[in-house]
């Protein structure tokens, strides 16, 4: 990443995750903020790291990282820090990741994750989580504040939109498009394109009908 | 692990990739005792170390890894040793296992395997295997003497009991709770608790009756 | 790999990768060959490596690897180069493989990628793929150009035949004998030995009939 000390908004269990493995690297984690704070209840720190206050205590001008595994609280975080206290998106990529040094791009707020490999031209938008042990291959683009969980494969020249959660060891085969807003729940099998928002599951992937 | 030598107790297929693990990680595996050792077609050597005998053979107050991957034998291994030779349970880390500095505990008598990530405030129970490739996320719990297979993906804040074996490929979702002596065939996804001993089966997980 | 120059024919989305990877490794890609090469529309790169002709204009006697992730097409570049222009196959196995020392083979023309696990006494066979983050365990056999692909997970003493496709995260559970000339679609379990020939699908997987 382009600095070695940030500050993170979010505290639950996705952030302890991100915590860990950024401070394990040598990442300086100065402080979390989390809109439970005023919560008597709440943890004072994360992981040796303190709790100082809720969202609008985040200090103006800061490099943060939003954290949250739900993309539409991580993308609140985030537009909420940028928009009103003036901070810039910071970005993680784990040294323990395998990163193509051939036309990646990984826009700002997104965190890449160890025992990730993304293959060359890959695209990932703003504010994603490539998670620990996923797959992004070759000339894959990832729209902006989607999650890709743990252990999930996604073949090359796959597309997918904004806002899509692709669940813990699902599979995408090759050149498939998936439009924004899709859930694809754990262990989904994608084998072709998916053109309507909505919640994915199955070997082939079929939409859930309510 | 505390010691850089040990005897491995069993000498089956899931023995030998152990020892071959910790052989190319430079742990010194000074011997090999296994049940079948009386039979005269037995092979005298796994992987350069000696067979030296049954397992009422092993020297007392030795280091000692059962290796097996079936859960019940390498538990009856486990506390022959222990109780009938005075031995102590070694385990092994793998160097190129990602295991978080955070409050995570292994304990006596585990295997964590390369290519393994054990996130912050896992607890690992004694005798259990972490087989190659497996993810095992944040704040998740595995029984004493259970097995999680290669490739498996298990997710934040889940807890499986005791005895439990866990499929090459599984996948079980966040916050899960299993019960004790649940075998999870290869592939199954699970995505909701379990709460009777048993097999299960398929996308979504169900129970297998005969 | 026994030398660090080599010539990749193919030009498609696998050869990126595997060009990719190399480079990012050190290796030196001196040029690229491609059977498309007098279509106008052709590229003339391929990851900064100049694309210099069709098959036929392979230097004699250089050090190719065939690079395609279709069985046919890879085997049919590779037979031709050492067949007509006198080269030789080289092989490829990732720095950021994990490969036991003990006992395993891998034939000429074959690739490894990062993120791989083989295990102790496992065999590939010529020609083959093994893509990025696939478990190949102990004694299991891969037949000659075969592709296992991203994400998959083979147990142990598992036997596979020539020409197969083992598609994104595929599992296949130990001591299962797969014959020659079967395609295992992404996300398949394979329980049990497949005798025929033919396309793979489900948990478990099942022989799809037109």
């Amino acid at each position: 990443m382009g600095r070695c000390e940030v500050v993170v908004v979010g505290a639950g269990g996705h952030a302890r995750s991100l915590i860990s493995v950024m401070k394990d690297e040598g990442i300086v984690v100065t402080a979390v903020y989390d809109e439970s704070f005023d919560d008597p209840a709440f943890s004072q720190s994360v992981l040796d790291v303190p709790v100082l206050g809720g969202l609008s205590d985040v200090p103006i001008g800061n490099s943060v990282l939003a954290a949250s595994g739900d993309n539409a609280k991580r993308e609140r975080f985030a537009r909420l820090v940028v928009g009103q206290r003036k901070c810039e998106l910071a970005k993680y990529i784990s040294k323990r990741a395998t990163v193509s040094t051939w036309g990646v791009t990984v826009d700002d707020g997104s965190c890449v994750f160890p025992m990730v490999y993304v293959g060359p031209s890959a695209r990932i938008g703003v504010g994603c989580i490539i998670n620990t042990g996923a797959i992004v291959e070759h000339d894959t683009q990832i729209g902006d504040y989607s999650h890709i969980s743990i252990g999930s494969t996604i073949a090359g020249s796959v597309s997918i939109g904004e806002r899509c959660f692709v669940g813990a060891g699902a599979t995408i085969i090759d050149k498939v498009t998936i439009c924004g807003g899709v859930f694809i729940a754990a262990g989904t099998v994608v084998i072709s394109n998916i053109t309507a928002a909505g919640t994915y599951v199955g070997v082939p992937a079929r939409r859930l009908t309510v």
